[in-house]
């Protein structure tokens, strides 16, 4: 990264890499790991190994362009491996890497809170709304 | 949310909302906190209190818009206070509620493991590329 993205952290962490900086190569795998289909594809696949349409199944909602572009992106970041054997017909199954399954874990913390958390979501936007908005 | 999406929940948690069902509310929380501006939005608050601009600056590249609807959303979700002043010229602070601080530590527990992890990440697509993709 460039040092300007570098001098850009106003944290005391002595930082290689700082997603707030626009430049840093960190922000695009902050996106691709919480991004529309990331997040939940690295969350599936925490629990276990999926086939590709056993993983669009449980992604409920992701088109087959979307869930394949989101694999590939995962992949090339060293986050998913995509396991093909030479079976007739083949069989591809992806799973996590293990530094996969580290990021999904934090993502899972993340997810299981806002899942625990979504009565109070609702009960603050329902007094947003009787408001009017503001 | 409906029925139909508790039942797709196969994991043994006995949840009431699910964000990989598409129906379920806790989807769209998730997608304002995962966001590409929601993310580093709540990131930035954890640290401090920021003023409209400061906040601008702070989440490098962000365009004003954006930023508004962000906020807008993560205000309406409970995860964000907007104190406006009445002084002249006004004065309007943004900062996490509550709710929104237990969430900006997960998002940041997530971000700094990213930065972290950002040189594996890099090695990782170079073999990738080096493999001509696959």
């Amino acid at each position: 990264m460039d040092t300007t993205a570098r001098a850009e952290d106003t944290t005391d962490r002595d930082l290689a890499y700082n997603v707030f900086a626009r430049s840093c190569p960190s922000r695009s795998t902050l996106e691709h790991v919480t991004g529309r289909w990331g997040a939940l594809t690295l969350g599936a696949l925490h629990d276990s190994t999926f086939r590709f349409n056993e993983l669009r199944r449980r992604v409920d909602g992701v088109s087959e362009k979307m869930l394949s572009q989101t694999l590939h992106a995962l992949e090339r970041d060293g986050l998913v491996h995509r396991d093909a054997r030479p079976t007739n017909p083949p069989r591809v199954d992806y799973r996590l890497t293990p530094l996969g399954e580290q990021i999904a874990g934090h993502l899972l913390a993340l997810i299981h809170f806002v899942e625990g958390s979504q009565d109070e979501v609702i009960e603050a936007q329902r007094r947003y709304d009787d408001l009017g908005g503001r």
